[in-house]
């Protein structure tokens, strides 16, 4: 129905994802280059993926906190790779009161190092570990080829920041951010069936000793790093001292982990689940699950469908009212299927004559007759089967564009319409670097079953290699 | 109980409130001066007043957005009276990306000019009116005299922006915003008597025609400005370009607004509310507001307080166990006292041999053995009529600490305990230019009967003096 509005994803993807982002009013540049504006739309989007996320974090024991935007200079240099890792993404300010800072103060790129500095702080002795902190704020890592929701200058995340008495401890909490808050999420809130992994050496977090990530495959084949959840030994524990005395008296190191997702997911969910006529949310998430539309005026119709929502309202559905009758129907319809809305119903005089409804569905497809006394039930129904639906379409999206492959130059090849999986004793450091020449990287490394390798060196251990985002 | 814990408030009020933000653990001084770090159990306190505000500016038809930090230098000097207003106060970034920025950037003081911008773009014709917008989001004014929640080079806020087709329609909204959205979130959830006014020319947002503020009295006498909504006029859509075509097929310059309310809402409430021992969180806002406590261990105590905690959280309530037996009883129990938590049920292997438990108030006082039959019941009276005892006090503090007076002298012998209402007419800007002269300020212009004035000229208004913070 849309199909002329936006550019098609098989003629252009990168230009169909700006221009569903401007059609469905999700976001638009900012004036200072790289930076974004999330309009109403959008952020209603992450909002809602925010404040699930949010309950989980907190089931997992974390509690949010907030740290100041600017850190000052000398932190960043205290743990070696971390700055290696940021400094040409650093914005910095020099000026401020109306004159020069003695020492110039740096926007954050993350809050590892001010974060450090109070555990270090806050953790006297064993009963303060684990200590298990959670912020939700804007960032900064100044990027020369921006793209919204992707790749900004400014974006807004969480990042969990974590410490522990043993190794142990910090790597169990890290693998159940990974698997039961982030998988989980992804899976029951996004319909996004993403591949879980460890990182390579090469692509690991500057600072870390291991990096475990979560990457979805987007429409064009293309993988998307969604979160990434790290361990990172004792790195930041020597650099910003964070000890603690043990049960036996002993002053002791912690080990600390930190963990991130991003408004990069609210893009993940653009190009994963997205098609020629716009964007498709699952219900879950999906800030208006159900549009009920009013068709044309006509006696008793905008009560009609009033009471429509009122109904779907009451059983917890999110219903809202169009009865915007002096913009064109057709207009209407093709921006609800623009912004991804799973259900419209459309309450027109024909149809309400004869007791019923249209039922319209984005993700199923196709239009049908309801009467108006089975709707409910309908609807409730049909927002369970379209997240399913949702996700199996990305599962099967994944699996057909997933090619099992022995070799660099199959990988490769594989690598220009989807991904490859490659045994990791096969391809090693030295045909990562290769494929990296061609800007294919190893997206994670994973076992044959789904879980997450304990090592590198495991048996069996499967690289998944593509192109990124 | 917790008296030596804290520096008493008819000691050293000032000190009083440093103590209380670091003994309660609320917050703590960030690295780069004039910041802080709001702890998890402040940060809890704020994500409660967050959610509930953000559902009643919801209920008042606006919308959440995201615009960016950075904003060009340029966008700040196109309404004259707002850059004279912040520039000061801001924070420039000149380098970034490894280099020197063409054009230095500003870290948003507010973010009118940048909304301003995009409410242009937005408003096509009458009905994208009124446009109302609201972003969560942290800005930053440099400070020189920095204190914690009330006065930081940081700070976390709500900042709501519309755009309206008549200056009537701007003007309701303001008001709506003022007294449906603020005045009632500040009494029916702080527990706070604000004083509602509308502020004299002297004492008005740069660049408003008209400011609305709420203005709380402070345990010591002084003023809090809790939050501002503010009449714009057209001069931002002058600046901006704000423009709309009417039903009448005219071009018009849109009428705007603004309103904001923040991280120094805590600060407010902690010096509203306090008291020797520490905080009092009044209990709709309380994140935990019952703390069932493990007196000692013995037979079934344990499970006997994980069942009223069970039996509580059933109810609604925010109940948590504190099992920490390991620590001693009278420190947890000051601590509980520091951090306001409303209710204490304390339970122990004596009391609960005979059916019972105690129940200690923080609010009302005093403490009582209550038998566990009895105690949901007693427990949600309690939280009800806590909410209301708090409040009474704070108004019967207001009251008995103001003062109506005839003169400029009395006024200001009044502002050295409290506050003055004196006739606007008698006071006028010169007597109001002398009392600043002691740093004492006109509050806002209020009516006899607590309503606002829709002029300063009207009969019979008030001017609210006192010194602020
Ligand atoms: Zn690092
Ligand atoms: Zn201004």
């Amino acid at each position: 129905m849309a199909k002329s509005v936006l550019t098609p994803q098989s003629e252009d993807f990168p230009r169909w994802y700006q221009d569903v982002i401007a059609k469905a009013e999700l976001a638009d540049n900012g004036p200072v280059r790289g930076t974004m504006v999330i309009r109403p739309y959008g952020y209603s989007i992450w909002e809602r993926m925010q404040s699930d996320m949010d309950r989980r974090i907190k089931e997992a024991g974390a509690r949010n906190a907030y740290f100041p935007l600017f850190i000052p200079e000398s932190y960043l240099t205290r743990e070696a790779e971390h700055v290696e890792g940021f400094s040409p993404e650093l914005a910095v300010v020099t000026h401020a009161g109306g004159k020069e800072l003695e020492e110039p103060v740096v926007v954050r790129p993350t809050s590892e190092t001010v974060i450090g500095e109070f555990m270090a702080k806050w953790t006297q002795s064993y009963r303060d570990l684990p200590l298990l902190l959670n912020q939700w704020a804007n960032v900064v890592r100044w990027e020369l080829r921006p793209r919204i929701f992707l790749r900004t200058s400014e974006f807004l995340w969480q990042e969990g920041h974590t410490a522990h008495a043993t190794e142990e401890d910090a790597r169990l909490y890290a693998k159940r951010i990974h698997e039961d808050v982030y998988a989980a999420f992804m899976r029951e809130m996004l319909a996004m069936p993403v591949v879980l992994g460890r990182k390579t050496a090469r692509e690991r977090f500057a600072g870390a000793t291991n990096t475990l990530a979560l990457e979805g495959m987007m429409r064009d084949g293309k993988a998307l790093q969604m979160g990434t959840s790290h361990e990172l030994g004792q790195n930041f524990a020597k650099a910003f001292d964070i000890t603690y005395l043990s049960d036996e008296g002993r002053q002791e190191l912690a080990w600390t982990t930190s963990w991130g997702t991003s408004t990069r997911m609210v893009g993940g969910l653009i190009m994963a689940h997205g098609d020629d006529a716009g964007l498709r949310v699952p219900p879950r998430l999906a800030p208006v699950q159900v549009l009920v539309m009013v068709v044309k005026e006509g006696e008793g119709v905008v009560e009609a469908a009033r009471q429509v929502v009122d109904d779907l309202v009451a059983q917890g559905v999110r219903a809202e009212l169009d009865a915007r009758v002096d913009t064109p129907f057709g207009r209407r319809a093709v921006d609800a299927e623009l912004k991804g809305i799973p259900i419209r119903v459309e309450v027109g005089p024909r149809d309400l004559a004869e007791g019923s409804v249209t039922v319209a569905r984005r993700i199923a497809g196709g239009k049908s007759a309801v009467g108006l006394r089975g709707l409910v039930p309908e609807v409730l129904s049909a927002l369970d089967t379209d997240h399913e639906a949702l996700y199996a379409a990305a599962l099967a999206h994944k699996d057909a564009h997933t090619a099992a492959v022995a070799t660099v130059d199959d990988a490769a090849e594989a690598a220009r319409t989807g991904w490859a999986t490659i045994p990791w004793a096969d391809l090693g450091p030295e045909g990562e670097a290769r494929l990296a020449e061609s800007a294919i990287t190893v997206r994670c490394l994973t076992m044959p079953d789904g879980s997450v390798p304990r090592s590198e060196d495991e048996a069996g251990v499967l690289a998944v290699v593509g192109r990124a985002y």
